[in-house]
């Protein structure tokens, strides 16, 4: 027996006042005021926001849990200062772990990191270990461009962000790489932001040698990778006129992609070329994509069906929906276990 | 009989002396000098450049013509000012339209242009007028991003490009979408910069209405597009949920991919989800990738393998090979009816 484990989904429909404290939190910041307290939300808000969309499509595709992590579109890292990110950051954290409370067999806490451009990434270790080690959080998101669509950051692979690798080494814990709203007027942040960011700390990984220093240290690359499986032929030939090792040791130890890819070409694709140790499911639910597919009368984000559709063994299939999160999140795992599952 | 037409070729092979004087021309500037005189090349140079290069991998791999274009990733508009941009330009656009008369049947030419951050793009037009009418080019390269890889420049539906829109769609030239060189060490040129760039570009004219003002204006994203047919199914959906018309009515009237994609299961892929009308045969040759791809004994970047793999009818790969390519660019098929081709 399975469990279904989407391993990547945002708190997108979290309650309103908790969106209206970060308007007014902004508007503080800007009037050069303190922010009014935060809300009182209450556990029914929190389970009807839940109950009728994640909760509910969960149910009607068939998956069990999801790494549930604070809507990435607004962390905003590039909005306010590193005070306003620290304080909107462990509001949305601790609202995440009020959901993991209230449903502890379905969702498991991803938490957003306090970055703001030019702030030290040694300075978000304080909020990722109070999210593991008091809220029980498996992972974290690492945004890789907090300044917002100018990918002004240093790459991934420099050692700017050694302190934080070395943090997250040691509560051994992965990080998906994922960006948050784009105030670049030529990036849409779903559709171009996202997919560009994807891409580009792919090309990091493979153009450095970072998994040399931190032999255990796990990223997943959401959207499927962004274009490189698509690309992958190109990738293989700049590791090669780079001089770097075959993808599958330079990279490949340390790197997964989701399944976050919306039609079932896409899927084939993704899973004829990168192997399926490195896949994990996940459909970005309740995410970018809302819709449904005329092609096809099913939601563009219902990806559990496109990896149905693949027909994959039961040892391949296991892997992609439980065992390889199982795995990247060892934190998942013990958990799991320690409720007998 | 169809004519194997590559439209995505850049002069990567230039002789030395071009490449010295694009040093001395750089140091120059930054010393406050004048830049010296271009060096004189020979058509033995060039005859040599090509036909140990382009002209041996055309013959070798069975296609019979190069849109040529000067090499992209030094294109480097985001080098010096706006007279550098322009004396380096006319001197690669000068350096194709010898090439182009050296072998008028193997390569037709395609501009860059002399873009410089925060310079209007309306200066770029009378290079694009020069290289159309006094040397017989047939398109241009446009940089979406000059300043190398920050995406500093409005979206290309912004009106800041309309006048050379306007010009575009009098000469009756279609513009391929090609970032140069990146400043930004998270971002490698061909690895991340290119890749990135023609997502973002593609996503651009998804959320603009551009085509409604020039329905007649064509763009080319290199790369196969970037990352956007492998989210076929993402752009799809975003189109939906930002109430535009379907793609096929949307954007792609106006945009086409080539198929410079250097794997079967990409190639596969691009032919699966995209209309064939929407697809001219390219290869970027002697371009990113120049190895051998070990698990086939090929060039990563003969791209007309895995076209002819696909085992097309015949009116399609007619279309991908030439017919398009004629259509995208009406002054080639009226340069190659005039030599009755």
């Amino acid at each position: 027996m399975t469990l279904i484990i989407d391993c990547h989904g945002h708190y997108t429909t979290a309650p309103a006042a908790h969106d209206e404290w970060r308007k007014a939190q902004i508007a503080a910041w800007r009037a050069g005021t303190d922010a009014p307290p935060y809300p009182d939300i209450s556990d029914d808000d929190l389970r009807a926001s839940v109950e009728a969309n994640q909760l509910r499509l969960l149910g009607e595709r068939g998956a069990d849990m999801t790494i549930f992590s604070p809507r990435a579109s607004v962390m905003g890292h590039h909005i306010g200062d590193a005070a306003v990110s620290q304080a909107w950051t462990r509001a949305c954290n601790d609202l995440i772990a009020r959901v993991v409370q209230l449903y502890p067999e379905t969702f498991i806490g991803v938490c957003q990191l306090p970055q703001s451009p030019g702030v030290a990434i040694a300075d978000s270790i304080a909020e990722l270990e109070r999210c593991v080690l008091e809220h029980g959080f498996v992972g974290c998101n690492l945004n890789p461009d907090p300044g917002g669509g100018h990918f002004t950051s240093p790459p991934l692979t420099d050692r700017a962000w050694y302190p934080f690798y070395e943090k997250m080494v040691e509560l051994d814990v992965p990080a998906m790489v994922h960006v948050s709203g784009s105030c670049n007027p030529g990036l849409h942040a779903t559709g171009a932001f996202y997919i560009a960011a994807d891409t580009i700390a792919f090309m990091q990984f493979l153009e450095g040698d970072l998994f040399a220093d931190f032999p255990t240290l796990r990223f997943i690359i959401p959207h499927g990778g962004g274009a490189v499986p698509y690309h992958w032929g190109r990738y293989r030939g700049l590791a090669d006129m780079l001089k770097k090792p075959p993808l599958a040791s330079h990279v490949m130890q340390n790197v997964y992609f989701d399944t976050c890819v919306y039609h079932q070409p896409g899927i084939d694709l993704l899973f004829e070329v990168i192997d399926p140790k490195n896949i994990l499911f996940g459909s970005e639910m309740v995410g970018a994509v809302r819709g449904i597919d005329p092609e096809t009368g099913q939601y563009f984000d219902d990806t559990k069906r496109y990896v149905d559709a693949l027909g994959l063994d039961d040892t391949t299939r296991h892997a992609v929906y439980e065992g390889n999160a199982r795995r990247v999140f060892p934190r998942l795992d013990a958990q799991l276990k320690a409720a007998g599952r």
